[in-house]
């Protein structure tokens, strides 16, 4: 008889952004006339840059004409990706890689869920808590013992390495989702070192990396020496240029991180894989693959940049709010999350509910993101400007 | 330190189409002016349909524009996707679904390799031999023990189960990568009733059903009673509508199917799926699902099945030079694959040789797909019209 794998019954019932459905549905229910704004979802508003578009449709026109159709493509991405991925790091951070470590997918989701694979199940996992739950959730799924290290507002949300705590595979995401802290690169400098300390692998989610404006703070942890003996890096179209509909995201594996075999022969992560994707994936849509190419010109990173400066603008608007009221947050300034201590002592979910019935705002309680989570609450800058600035006006008298 | 999964060095190197690669360039480094005609790969080679291209396009420019952009979709694809699957299932095949078992993906690849994290390490998996390579290496991968059973010229390439065989997962592909052999209802009849027998999971590969032209054949293995509580099928717009290049497949799990979880309380795969789902995956692009919801109308199919068309007709023009020549060969009428014995006992690689030497015609060496292939050789009919009609040209003296 067929055994399913038990360890999905170890999951949290991941009730969160449903829960929010079911209050918000009820309250507009009750309150037709209200118009409700939504600063919940990590979801992008604005539109895709017309070099995007552009691009876009002349390579759906070359898929309907038999001179310059594309069949299956390579499950790595097409070396005009991938090449266009290396110049953005060496001109963006000074980062020098290998078209070969850049290894594209169809968003970094996917590879940040997938990468476990490679690893064995007996691996000791440390994961920060409040946290994006697809770390959590992977690893629960594939059975590997999970440590949670601390952050809240003792580390500002910024935990360090403890090194007397073992392990073998570290999640760290910076700008961080749910938080919007940043690490400096002396702080990234320190979980370097201990994961060399403890052989471990860096997983690194740098979904968020183009909404820092600072060029003091790292935006990869290639920018932090010894992380290509360490670290792989998860990146993505996602927030950077609008794709969270267009699936694009890409993922570098370093030459040099290779582990012992079953006979002691070194055997290199990117070649494992190279050979998992080739055999469980069959690489993105080559219209969006020159979607994505477009995105590192000129113009269309100026495009892009003009979007998440809107974002920001967003961002800075609730930020003030949050300051003149003299509320604890962190965030805001380079990333489009905001995380702030619910006033009053309120839990994160009495504060959902205070702020729904009291101004028709949803924002995203804290605890859905981890213990450390509990009285705190995320709102994000993807809203439009004037609903943004509507629900500060709304907010302002209640805080 | 951190551990591999020890398993990726248990997997056969597959070198099949680079060493394909290297002959074929060495051969054309050789013979600079000699045409070379690729029979070997099966991707296809006609532009997507008017339709698709103008679907592709009218959704780019509403991702252009700020009222009718799309972010994040559902992570198993769009209502409006999902039901014009049911419907095309409903008409096509009288197979009745409903909209939730229709999981929509990025291709039938990465569904058929993905499902394995459903089930625990500790099932024995049933695959034929010779075989589409990814049911085998996902499930080294995860470690599973692997059963074969022969597909020969004995039963024509279609195996039957053999009810004093224990096993948990089943594989099957119909029409058959590589050998085009298409299983009757009667004989899936047996292996549903088998996996009946053995509370096993029939997990059906379809991804060519639509190059069956006989009503009298299964084209879903949900048109034989009993398979929606047994089975998992697997299905793909890469051949149907020529879509290798733009990745979009489905999977259907029946709401029927379930299993004992740890308390012993049934615990529905489908669940489980969406669950692997929405942590591991992000959706598929809504460009794709919108060019993918084209191919499901009249007009769409139409211009489909007369690509289709055009690939049964190189079909027939390999095939009839087979039966002229005398040489034994299947699959080829209701598959765009045509899977022959070498002649004069060669082996595939010799044969592979010979052609190349001889014709400067490529095909796939049928010891590539495992052992029984051995002494076999695949044709893909994906080729255009004139490649197929000079390729067999120059196969006629040498045969």
């Amino acid at each position: 008889m067929v055994k399913i794998n038990q360890n999905f019954a170890r999951l949290p019932q991941s009730y969160l952004f449903s829960d929010i459905a079911h209050r918000v549905d009820a309250y507009a229910a009750a309150h037709p006339h209200q118009k409700v704004i939504r600063m919940g979802i990590g979801d992008v508003t604005l539109p895709l840059p017309c070099a995007v578009v552009d691009a876009l449709k002349s390579a759906s026109s070359e898929m309907g004409s038999k001179e310059t159709f594309h069949g299956y493509g390579p499950e790595q991405g097409y070396p005009f990706l991938r090449e266009a991925i290396v110049e953005y790091y060496r001109r963006e951070m000074g980062v020098v890689l290998k078209p070969e470590e850049i290894l594209v997918s169809d968003g970094s989701k996917s590879d940040v869920g997938n990468i476990v694979d490679l690893f064995s199940p007996d691996n000791t996992v440390l994961i920060p808590d409040p946290v994006y739950p697809v770390y959590r959730d992977t690893n629960i799924m594939s059975g590997r013992k999970i440590v949670y290290i601390s952050a809240d507002s003792h580390n500002a949300f910024l935990p360090l390495p403890d090194p007397s705590v073992k392990v073998d595979l570290i999640y760290l995401c910076s700008p961080n989702n749910p938080t919007g802290a940043v690490y400096t690169k002396d702080q990234l400098a320190q979980w370097v070192a201990y994961a060399h300390e403890q052989e471990a692998i860096l997983l690194f989610d740098a979904a968020y990396e183009r909404f820092i404006s600072d060029p003091a703070l790292p935006r990869s942890i290639f920018q932090i020496p010894g992380a290509r003996e360490c670290a792989i890096e998860f990146c993505s179209l996602s927030k950077t240029a609008g794709f969270t509909g267009m699936r694009c995201g890409y993922t570098v594996i370093p030459m040099e991180l290779s582990f012992p075999g079953p006979l002691g022969e070194p055997i290199s992560l990117n070649k494992m894989w190279v050979r998992r994707q080739t055999t469980k994936f069959n690489g993105v849509s080559y219209v969006t693959q020159r979607a994505a190419q477009s995105v590192f010109t000129p113009e269309g990173l100026e495009a892009c940049d003009k979007n998440i400066h809107y974002y920001r603008e967003n961002s800075q608007m609730i930020c003030s709010l949050l300051a003149k009221k003299k509320i604890e947050f962190y965030g805001g300034a380079h990333s489009p999350y905001i995380w702030l201590r619910c006033p009053g002592e309120m839990s994160s979910w009495d504060f959902f509910d205070f702020l729904l019935e009291n101004a028709a705002v949803v924002g995203t309680p804290g605890s859905g993101f981890g213990k450390n989570g509990e009285g705190f609450f995320r709102l994000t800058a993807f809203g439009s400007r004037e609903n943004t600035a509507e629900a500060m006006e709304r907010l302002s008298p209640l805080l």
